[in-house]
């Protein structure tokens, strides 16, 4: 039986890739002004894995990335304006209204009936528990665990905190990268929600996915009824 | 009986506060290149109270504020790589070195020899995280705590996640605003520990400070005399 489900929150629960994805695209066209830029994505990226170790995940860092690349592609000609206009999207990305996956909300509820909940997302601290309250979703879960890093030592530190064995815990997401491997790894289960579109830096394959501790459905609403066949709960719902 | 300690990390158990200082003389310096800059520690802080609410405390955000006051005290003219070089300062602050205050080691180390401690403290996730990891203290506490902000709400929802009611649950931290007022308010002990400097957004003074709850000592290895002293605990160092 399953002792404690957790959720990811970005691109699980709320809608958050395409608020970067479009970002990208304001930046790809300020940028655009300068000089044809090739590949943007690409050197975006690059600077964000330098940044990684140092910034972390989140909005902020994506910020200071944009504003690196953004030095370093203009050869230092970008505009002071332009890298005020830049910050200003990352205080508009932060205080962005909070944007559910259809059906979500229910699903949650409904999830919050049969099993335990809590929500287990890395990225920016006051971000994170900001959208989780504009999300209307907090008093579902009994618990709230923002992480630097989602890796197995992670997951094995969150399952000895609420005191449950990791054939008892499920982590349920959309990032293979994050929500899976590390979960399979620290010997409990996963359940795969892929979302329309993903960060470059989520992207992975991995023999893992044949373990049997693995699972994957296409909505979060199909969670009850995949852990109910699995025999892991009494949900009924 | 005492049967949680929580204690405050920067300017608690490690320097914190010069960082910030000479990383605001250098940027001084910087724009006074630009021109005589009148006020730049008010004017930076206004700034950064503005981003506060956005951004989080922590170095990502301190960041933002000190690219956001250069363009604006010098009305755009700032250079790009000033701009990288402020970028750089946030990189060398995340990375800087752990430094403990004199004798917090052993206190530390002597402190949880007789009551459970915890670490919680504000700011950003992955910054405290990794600090704490280059302190060497990691071993000593049985939870860390890092929140976005420490107000009683938080306060109170520590002490349920520890299971400890409020008269058994002491504070101790070098800021009145954060570490003192909001414990005060939640039932608990509060323990001001002053550190040599102090932001100016931590600095308060309140009638809250005259509660039998509120306690003030020079050093961490005061706390288990104290504690002592109040019958709270039976350390006999």
């Amino acid at each position: 039986m399953i002792e404690l489900v957790a959720l990811d929150a970005d691109d699980t629960l709320w809608h958050n890739e395409p608020l970067y994805t479009s970002t990208r695209e304001q930046f790809r066209a300020m940028l655009a002004r300068y000089e044809p830029v090739e590949l943007l994505d690409e050197r975006l990226y690059r600077v964000e894995l330098r940044n990684l170790e140092h910034f972390g995940y989140g909005v902020k860092g994506f910020v200071l990335s944009m504003i690196e690349t953004a030095i370093e592609l203009t050869g230092g000609r970008v505009e002071s304006f332009d890298v005020q206009t830049i910050i200003g999207w990352g205080r508009d990305m932060m205080g962005s209204p909070v944007d559910l996956l259809d059906g979500v909300g229910e699903a949650v509820e409904a999830l919050a009936r049969t099993v335990p909940l809590i929500l287990l997302t890395k990225g920016d601290l006051l971000h994170q528990e900001t959208k989780l309250a504009r999300s209307g979703l907090g008093s579902h879960f009994k618990g709230v665990e923002i992480v630097s890093e989602k890796d197995a030592r992670v997951y094995r530190s969150v399952m000895a905190r609420y005191s449950v064995v990791p054939h008892r815990f499920v982590m349920v997401g959309n990032s293979l990268r994050s929500d899976v491997l590390p979960v399979i790894e620290a010997g409990a289960h996963a359940v795969y929600v892929p979302y329309a579109i993903s960060w470059i830096h989520e992207r992975v394959t991995d023999d893992a996915l044949k373990e049997a501790r693995y699972h994957q459905i296409a909505h979060l609403k199909e969670l009850p009824g995949l852990l109910q066949r699995l025999g892991l709960t009494d949900a009924t719902e």
